[in-house]
């Protein structure tokens, strides 16, 4: 489903690797999915600091240790752990640090105080807490490795920038508390620490650019980068890595700055040969394409068969749309085509629940009953159950429709059919992408 | 949010371990998520093996092979791979777990035909596709290391379980690809093969129990466990972990078998201190016991503002969902309240679109339209705009409401206001779980 494309071409490592060390049992048993290590690694590439691994483990010392060796003999600059920060005594991700950098755990008195501030207005919401065992146990929060940069808390745990000993040859280890909300601003403050800009020396910033194309298979994606290739455009000075996602194909492209005019020229290539298909030149997605487009002055109204709402949501994910989005219709059985939006029972009897007929009929009812601009209707087999020979699981039929709001007859139409692949899941999901780029190109004047 | 309870007491490492190693530049780079990681831990953990690391690299071949050694040099017993199984040049995985094992690469000719026969009703689809290319860059994936046992296709790309060298010390690594739907289903095959039985033989298996509870803080639980132990339950024979998600609380507890009593004591008590709030003893969650109340000759429409479609979506993405779910109106504005449901303008005007009087009128409104006997009304204020001091984003307010289908007066009704946290996405999200234990108390005879 994802690929890395033939022409992904590594330009030899960058000159300062990084790994991301996740600590939790909670995760690594996947009870609770591990949101840091991803985020982690998109801030470093952005620093010009190469991810080479991110690795889970429990809260066991001994695989903590085992891993921070692991990767420093990988030759990073810098290690940044996630987690085991608390005031538990499971936690113990500072001390481990402590041990792997020869330094000696020290208390730091005036950290000490400033934690006890944070705690104190908590404790009465604590029932049965002695505030003395708080404190106690808090204490152990102060216990940091010596010469270490202490990165203030945003939550009650503050972070650390552990540099490898005077003299020694090591990794930099920034140790980050797990909860996202408390991470992120504090690993914002951890870049700007002396340690940390000290271990990323010589690090290359990149640019990223991102480009979505809609309707083309991977391979020919493939054979559009050989011959640009061959057509003399270095590719070798692009990392590109394509991935299909949701049924669009999503090409990133990263580089350094003085390779732009060789990314100019990839991205003029794939212009030319896919145009129409090259839905977005600067990354931007086909929600924000379809929102902004409803924003200047159009209204939507959906009839929603085997989606079952799950494109209604998907609009109205998005804050602020209630200034377009006037409702949908989820209509199931034939009873409600009929009775929530309009569709002639006649129409269901001569060509079936699903048939670009009912579609149409089903988003020029929406349009009308909502007293909407645009209208979609969707209808389709999701499967598992339901497929005929002739109509087969993940048939869906869309029609969407534009008309100024309080006139009936469309005055432009999209209609399609169209076999999508996957379970059921999969079906409703990719058909809810088809019908975003069905009602973009509408709102950008195309018709049947 | 998420915690490893106090009471989560770890009996010490079972006596097989594994590691997951996940490859894929997309995945480190964070530009997609891993969920194959999480989902393959959970699942060795059920056959009684425990996970040492998750570790995620990208496609380079050295990183792969580094990560495979230090695996096998922590004692894991298993290794298990997802990604880099495609046919392009840059998917390696089967090839360095061949230089890892130390087993040539050798053509299955019969395998390479079987992948054949998969491709070839595709081929027609991909413009410009030769057929003889893609046949070429397929063979690759019939390349396998000599002596490992292939797991069949459920895409195209075929998995392997590859043993340590006859008399030699090492881990079995189970290789499959990327996409879940292809490795969910093949790992299930891989855990079948004698080479992987082999692997974990002297796994000790345990048994895994969840129970569910909702409207109840996670607090509660931590001092009903402490009270449990005081009251003599052998606590540290259970490995238990809270966990909260969607707005409910999970308990999962995993137990050798031999300490099944002290699990049905536990059981006992907690149903007799929130027998309440437990709404599942068998791990079933609220989606099935909904869908299994309404199949059981009910018939459900929906009315939905804030949650735009999210209710019904969630009630359709269960197969056979039809056979219940009549429909369904996403009614943003205060016209298609009025239009599509028949909520009266007046009681819009003297209430405000938000208001447990709307909710109600919502329900009664999707019931009688879609001729359905349960109905769902929701209005709230997802946010981040439209808030106001009485009316703060977050508050929704939900009706259900039941009668025989035909009949128009309700004969049972609840209506509730709640104020729920999280942004617009997380009050969105939630607010369709408190319609599910709606409906589900509703179902169960509940009324006002």
């Amino acid at each position: 489903m994802h690929a890395v494309s033939d022409a992904a071409v590594y330009t030899g490592r960058a000159a300062v690797r990084a790994g991301v060390l996740v600590t939790g049992t909670e995760v690594l048993t996947g009870i609770i999915s591990d949101r840091n290590g991803p985020w982690l690694s998109e801030q470093l590439r952005d620093l010009g600091v190469d991810v080479a691994m991110i690795e889970v483990v429990g809260d066991r010392p001994a695989d903590l240790l085992t891993a921070l060796r692991h990767m420093a003999a990988e030759g990073v600059a810098v290690i940044v752990t996630s987690g085991g920060l608390g005031p538990t005594a499971d936690d113990l991700t500072a001390e481990v640090v402590g041990e792997y950098s020869g330094r000696e755990m020290v208390l730091d008195e005036a950290l000490e105080e400033r934690i006890f501030e944070i705690l104190k207005p908590l404790i009465p919401r604590w029932a049965n807490a002695d505030p003395a065992a708080v404190r106690a146990a808090n204490r152990k929060q102060a216990v940091i490795p010596e010469g270490a940069t202490v990165l203030e808390p945003k939550g009650t745990a503050p972070g650390l920038v552990v540099p490898p000993l005077e003299g020694a040859v090591g990794p930099t280890v920034v140790v980050l508390p797990g909860p996202p909300r408390e991470l992120m601003p504090m690993w914002r403050d951890a870049v700007l620490t002396d340690a940390f800009q000290s271990a990323i020396v010589g690090a290359t910033v990149y640019r990223r650019e991102i480009l979505r194309l809609y309707g083309i298979p991977e391979a020919a994606i493939s054979a559009t980068l050989r011959a640009a290739d061959e057509a003399g455009i270095r590719l070798a000075e692009l990392e590109i890595t394509t991935c299909l996602r949701r049924g669009e194909l999503e090409i990133s492209t990263r580089f350094e700055p003085a390779a732009a005019a060789d990314y100019d020229a990839l991205l003029t290539f794939i212009d030319k040969h896919h145009g129409a298909h090259l839905f977005s030149r600067d990354g931007s997605t086909i929600d924000e394409q379809v929102a902004a487009l409803l924003l200047a002055d159009q209204t939507i109204a959906l009839a929603e068969s085997c989606t079952g709402g799950l494109l209604a949501a998907r609009l109205t994910e998005r804050a602020g749309s209630s200034a377009y989005v006037l409702g949908g219709a989820v209509v199931y059985s034939n009873a409600a085509k009929s009775e929530m939006v309009g569709v002639e029972p006649e129409l269901i009897a001569a060509h079936g629940a699903v048939s670009v007929e009912v579609a149409r009929a089903l988003a020029d009812g929406a349009r009308s009953r909502f007293g909407a601009s645009v209208g979609v209707g969707i209808t389709g087999i999701a499967g598992p159950g339901g497929g005929t020979p002739e109509k087969p699981v993940g048939l869906v039929c869309f029609s969407v429709s534009y008309a100024p709001a309080g006139t009936a007859a469309a005055e432009r139409v999209l209609t399609r059919s169209t076999q999508l692949p996957g379970d059921r899941a999969a079906v409703r999901d990719r058909a809810t992408t088809v019908a975003m780029h069905l009602i973009e190109r509408l709102l950008q004047g195309d018709s049947d």
